[in-house]
């Protein structure tokens, strides 16, 4: 070994700690990642990897813990301009006399990628590299996505009825075709079809879904027993549970990414473990809107892939992956009575591994292994916060907290640095909100 | 008024915005307060302030909301030095397999000190002035905060066994009577009893504490109905469930400040309302343990002082009275099936005045009022993760992260100034810390 040449590789980045996600459970002292490309080449340890290769460049953090990026997997980012703006009211009061009135009145272009540019800072100083958004205006999402490197899901809705995206559900699909067709083949962006909710798209819509999603091998974003209303209303409705109307419907399956889940029975469990659906747990948005607790140990017990996500910042109010991470860990315990349920280790792959599987991502991002995309966060574990440094990964789930991030990676370009965002203007972004609020203020008075 | 000469004041916080806590639900934009040897004189608009006053300082603020302190009304502070020691287990087998053999071969004095410093310095940072602590060697705590000027309620155990602190149940109430005699008319620190729990005191040493609290006028600290089998064995061993077990021993009062109260019947939640009894609720350690739910907004709405803890690291795994205020604001929503329940506002007030009163200085700290002591905290709203600011209370309850606190003082001194303790030495606790770990480490592999 000792002869050979070392070997050119972009970037090397030396971490007191390596978490690589995969294998399961395992934390790698003073380890090196190896970054040619944009991909991972090599995870090896520290005076290993200084032999075997000649960096362009070398990242040290003697202190830090490399973990694969996080994936918020359910999001509306765009939301992220209406942070508490109305909070503590019943769901209908809040939706009906709040939000959508406020949405109705500003919903466009702009606001869809101001909110998401401001979306992507907070992400990015959080330690978020991938989500899943779900929102109207897919196409300027994708676009500010983009343009600012971060990896999305992008998802294409459609609803039972017209608003500012589309009038009538020829166009909903018209434009997902479209915006499908302009992204199906980029590195950083996928699309997935985004059906509302079981009570907002009707049979004929959801089939339409089903052979669509299948010719395009994209997933479907869907919120999905989300409240016991819901499913008692779809029963009234539909003489069958949500889950049973969509089974009937030929969507419960891999390409599912089911969001919410608070109300499931054991059959439905046993359901989704045997079809390969995703579930996207997003307990603060549940206990923030009473929505029910979604049985996250039970579903990640019966082999269900468990993701997480932050949902809206209008029902959060942030995008903290950490926090997220943190409150699933805890709640888990208390809802399945065991203190053992979901251990950091596990908390954590659902933030990583999970989000990244639920995606379709699950082959490029995820966890730190060779032959993966470079979409990494390193986390300063010398704050007085998290020391003494008993476990590292407990430290990180239960205790760290997001501004602990100091650098990240998305494709193995650097998009934070010493807490420095490489290539957005903070004090820009602040100031835009600042504007945001001020015209929804005048709009509220008016 | 112009012609009147502006009165001296040693200080003069100019903040964007004061959320007073008392009156409730207020916000008060471009206000001041001042403050004269430690007590707040004036709560006004900072133009009328800087015609009022002449002072010796001045700290502007024009982007922070300036609060009451945070009061943390229940932790372990020396289980600092155990954050993360031992996550994700069953209750028994982390007491009896990790906790207890570990305090067995650390206890004492070093310990005790080390711990307390490592937390006031993380309390410092997040905006907490102010903690009820829950220990042994309360003469070596009461020291340490006494030392760096914080503000303790520190708690005098007598436990059924023999410990590091005393060997015998008279051992105990001397030791506690000295504790107390040594302390009892200073500014910063006060003591109350701390029995245990109601399954490791017996009824001789309640009754001792009843008389010996109504002698002193301190209150009782007391974990209580913390779990099902806690209840569950009292009716076994006494007849009775716990709270009823105190109340024929004459506990149930206003000096009781019961922690935990996951299992609660709407008779003993009324029961506590009538008595003046004081809740801590700790929903983040209620839930990593799977204890249960205490039902913050069920007491809340009967009337009960409820106040919020972290307790002790190595159960939670922080001090983070953020992180606990809003996970207190968002799991209250979910256990009463409400989104209205525990509103930011009333968060806020647990946070803060409600941990004051249940400590006995509700007179003292908790408000922004005149009169008060000026235990303050100043939090930085204009980072991206809190804009747009819609609305103060909310962001500072849903949003906002610990380290957003810029400055702390407590009873006018300034103990954190732009993110930098005053006069604790940081790199001397880390690096203290981490000898700490090493040094358990050793034990844990002997």
């Amino acid at each position: 070994m000792s002869e050979t040449q070392p070997q050119a590789c972009d970037l090397l980045i030396e971490a007191g700690f390596v978490v690589p996600v995969e294998p399961h459970g395992v934390v790698l002292e003073d380890h090196a990642v190896a970054v040619s490309d944009g991909e991972i080449v090599s995870v090896a340890p520290v005076a290993e990897a200084r032999r075997r290769f000649r960096p362009a460049r070398v990242v040290a953090r003697p202190e830090g813990a490399l973990i694969p990026g996080l994936v918020n997997a359910h999001t509306h980012n765009p939301m992220t301009l209406l942070r508490g703006i109305a909070d503590d009211l019943p769901l209908k009061v809040w939706l009906q006399q709040h939000i959508w009135p406020i949405e109705g009145a500003v919903i466009g272009p702009d606001f869809v990628a101001d909110g998401v540019a401001l979306a992507i800072a907070e992400m990015l100083r959080g330690g978020t590299t991938c989500c899943s958004e779900n929102y109207f205006f897919p196409d300027v999402q994708a676009a500010v996505y983009k343009r600012h490197g971060f990896r999305a899901l992008v998802g294409l809705p459609v609803i039972d009825f017209p608003t500012a995206w589309a009038k009538s559900d020829d166009e909903y699909f018209d434009r997902a075709g479209e915006v499908h067709d302009a992204w199906h083949d980029d590195g950083l962006i996928a699309t997935a079809f985004a059906p509302h909710a079981p009570y907002t798209v009707n049979d004929a819509n959801f089939e339409r879904i089903r052979l669509l999603s299948d010719q395009l091998d994209v997933p479907v974003h869907l919120h999905l027993h989300e409240t016991a209303q819901e499913v008692q209303q779809s029963i009234e409705q539909h003489g069958q549970r949500p889950i049973a109307r969509l089974d009937r419907l030929g969507l419960i399956d891999e390409r599912l990414i089911a969001v919410h889940m608070t109300q499931l029975t054991e059959a439905e469990i046993r359901l989704c473990a045997e079809r390969g659906v995703s579930v996207v747990h997003c307990p603060e948005s549940n206990l923030k809107l009473a929505s029910g607790f979604c049985p996250a140990c039970a579903l990640e017990r019966a082999g269900v892939n468990l993701a997480l996500g932050t949902d809206g910042c209008a029902s959060n109010n942030d995008l903290d992956m950490f926090g997220e991470t943190r409150t699933a860990a805890l709640l888990a315990k208390a809802v399945a009575h065991d203190a053992a349920a979901l251990d950091a280790f596990a908390a954590l792959r659902a933030a990583t591994l999970g989000g990244a599987r639920a995606l379709g991502f699950g082959d490029r991002i995820g966890s730190i292994e060779p032959g993966k995309q470079a979409d990494l966060a390193c986390v300063d574990l010398s704050a007085l916060e998290t020391q003494p440094l008993h476990h590292v990964v407990s430290q990180l789930v239960y205790a760290t907290g997001r501004h602990q991030v100091s650098d990240v990676w998305i494709a193995g370009k650097p998009k934070l640095q010493q807490r420095e965002l490489v290539d957005m203007d903070m004090a820009g972004l602040v100031a835009n909100a600042k504007q945001w609020r001020k015209r929804i203020a005048a709009i509220r008075t008016s």
